[in-house]
């Protein structure tokens, strides 16, 4: 049974679970600060398939597979899958969700994909609704480049605001269940527009919107940047984590060492991705994997994970239209049974 | 509160209200059986704007705000727009939520986007989550045939098994009150593949979506056809809804006279249509005109609303590969009040 808090927050008073996890990853990102922490890293980008987007569809396949292997369950307990990609039409989730012939609800929230499947799984099991539903999403570095800027064949350079989609896919199963880290609350995000046009600037283009999404959270929750283990947001990169905290700062609220962005936690700095990572596969990868992990462990009780989304498309940047953004936000709280 | 039934279908027991509708067309469409239900007819396609993308979203965004203000409300009621187009990362519908500043949830599930947004919606309505949830969505015509097919300029010819992009918008608004029609039921589509390849024949590559979904439906509520006053399929088009019949008959289910189809309700015939209306404006507002006033006027006392989807991109097709479909069912139920 839910409850609702101020204006956009929802809180589930039946604190849906974790029950299964699981992180993909492809050879750039393995190379990264969190390769001990990824459950696979492909060898080569491809992974065996014939185009950049059969392999994006062959890792949603494994995260989504794999999670409900780490359940417990088999494919026939999934009430449902929820999710979505950055391609066109999200084909990469439509089509593997074909392989699985379980009900699915496509969404479409950019980067914020993997924060927002979360919100929408975990109101039906939270509702009981229904009984378990896996909350997955994913990207690839080879087909967001062709798809939003040039053929990667084009050698095009990249701007120093860029940041590099990262190729990787994250699947999350919620239940009500005895045990596992619980997902309490939900901010639903505004779409928010601040007229940046610079489609090689997504980091600014998000910023406005972490910040009224992670205000709104507060405001409504009566809590404080404080209160919380970890903010972490999607894949504002590095110049767009700096924005946010300007802007919160702006508005009185200081984030601080408890604060961190997936997009700048990505890559290591000699890896050349400029402002750091995006992608919806970017903070899924992360969350399903390090994050979930230091709940585990203990080393965060609470976590607010906020995923920013830039929603744009090529034909909006062509009819010289800004870049709106959005960013949603789950809290996780720690089981401390889990881990022990 | 919520209650799983059998495999795919969920129930409403609080049974969330329509308490708000709006439907917005295009020309063509105003020149068809339902000109006198619609809301408002379009007097050029271009509704006042510079390019038919902008006029898409404009007719989104009348058909949110009137369907707010049909309801009684101000935008500051609204705790959620969910909603999706067709458009390339749902620009349509991202950059509408941006005007209303309320909290927004994407969705894409192609033409079954609006019985995707109610059964979302009535989610959170009947679980208290929120109060009140705006769902819509929109195509239209010009935008669709230069995205997905050629730009209108080359003057292509239209293949016989095409259908025809609706311009047009749909909204509903949900909320738990003592009036209003209800939504009691729906039920969670699987994706379909009958390996269907030609683009240009969506109501072949949809109609195993429907069957699959109108058969679980029937298994799940333990109900058969007769059982409805109205079972509305989305927009398979005439050629598609005869195969859904045979795929159904097939299966021991007779689709008799209380079947239809949005798709080729939507012209008459001398419209050049071929096998009728498609995209998600299509079964979005039959739905939120006739349908609505037919259920007012107690024609109907129940509808089974089944839109579909066909869960293909430009990219996909291009790759060859097949058209896989989605059915989104949501069951409506008449408050015997209204209209008296």
């Amino acid at each position: 049974m839910g409850k609702k808090m101020g204006d956009q927050t929802i809180a589930f008073l039946n604190k849906p679970r974790i029950v299964g996890n699981y992180s993909i990853v492809g050879k750039k990102e393995g190379c990264g600060p969190f390769k001990d922490y990824f459950h696979y890293i492909l060898k080569d980008d491809l992974f065996g398939e014939s185009s950049f987007e059969h392999a994006e569809r062959k890792m949603l396949e494994q995260a989504i597979g794999c999670s409900i292997k780490n359940a417990g369950m088999n494919i026939n307990d999934v009430d449902l899958i929820v999710g979505g990609d950055l391609l066109n039409q999200i084909i990469s989730t439509s089509f593997t969700a074909r392989y699985f012939d379980r009900p699915f609800l496509g969404i479409y929230g950019a980067c914020s994909t993997m924060a927002e499947s979360l919100a929408i799984g975990a109101t039906f099991v939270d509702g009981k609704y229904l009984n378990n539903v896996v909350c997955a999403t994913g990207t690839h570095f080879s087909t967001a480049e062709r798809q939003y800027r040039f053929p990667l064949e084009l050698g095009n350079q990249r701007p120093p605001t860029s940041q590099w989609t990262v190729t990787g896919a994250g699947s999350t199963v919620l239940r009500l269940a005895d045990e596992g880290h619980m997902i309490t609350k939900a901010t639903l995000g505004k779409v928010t527009d601040y007229g940046i046009k610079d489609a090689n600037n997504m980091g600014a283009a998000m910023a406005p919107a972490a910040m009224s999404t992670l205000i709104s959270h507060f405001k409504d929750t009566k809590t404080s940047p404080d209160d919380y283990d970890l903010i972490l947001t999607g894949d504002l990169g590095k110049l767009g984590s700096e924005i946010l905290m300007d802007l919160m700062e702006h508005n009185g609220y200081k984030l601080g060492k408890n604060y961190n962005d997936c997009g700048q936690m990505m890559y290591n700095n000699n890896q050349k991705t400029f402002q750091g990572g995006s992608g919806c596969g970017c903070s899924a990868a992360i969350f399903n994997s390090f994050i979930l992990k230091k709940l585990d462990e203990g080393v965060y009780k609470n976590v607010l994970y906020a995923a920013t989304g830039a929603l744009l498309s090529t034909l909006s940047t062509q009819q010289g239209d800004s870049i709106p953004g959005i960013c949603h936000a789950v809290v996780i709280e720690r089981d401390s049974k889990v881990g022990e």
